[in-house]
């Protein structure tokens, strides 16, 4: 796997294969909360200095979200293409 | 561009064509308003049972997450690289 071009679907089966076992024994409620305390350290991040960091709260924050659409079934390349993708998206607000 | 196989870096950059110069303009403390906003429209979604709704939900707090990304320069894939494309990353926590 290059990581320069990885797709989204890789690194959700990726977080899926190191992670979903423990994470769905967890359940969504738990998880949520791991979630906001990394959407937390990521708002630490964005007011400080540290560029190192703030790339890895930007990673953690991805992370828990794939772990998020995981425990609950979703794909996160087909809601993004049914959003963002389709023809004519572009004239969407997000 | 095949939907199925986007990778995260081409859709970051979908989003920054799309929205990077507005989302500039708001600046980073409003922007994270909005992705807050998401995030609690899909803890809201969490709580139902609307499939469809809960897939927007994920690709709508994504793409706040890269916007966020965007106006702060940071490239998601390579901060998810540093933290979790390692030789080693699959020992580390999230």
């Amino acid at each position: 796997m290059n990581a320069q071009n990885i797709t989204i679907k890789q690194f959700q089966k990726l977080i899926s294969e190191r992670y979903e076992a423990t994470d769905r024994a967890r359940g969504t409620p738990k998880t949520f909360l791991w979630f906001i305390e990394e959407v937390g350290e990521l708002a630490t991040a964005l007011n400080g200095n540290d560029r190192a960091n703030l790339r890895e709260e930007f990673a953690d924050v991805f992370a828990w979200l794939c772990t998020l659409a995981n425990i609950n079934d979703v794909d996160l390349t087909e809601a993004l293409a049914e959003k963002y993708l389709q023809e004519g998206a572009s004239k969407q607000p997000k």
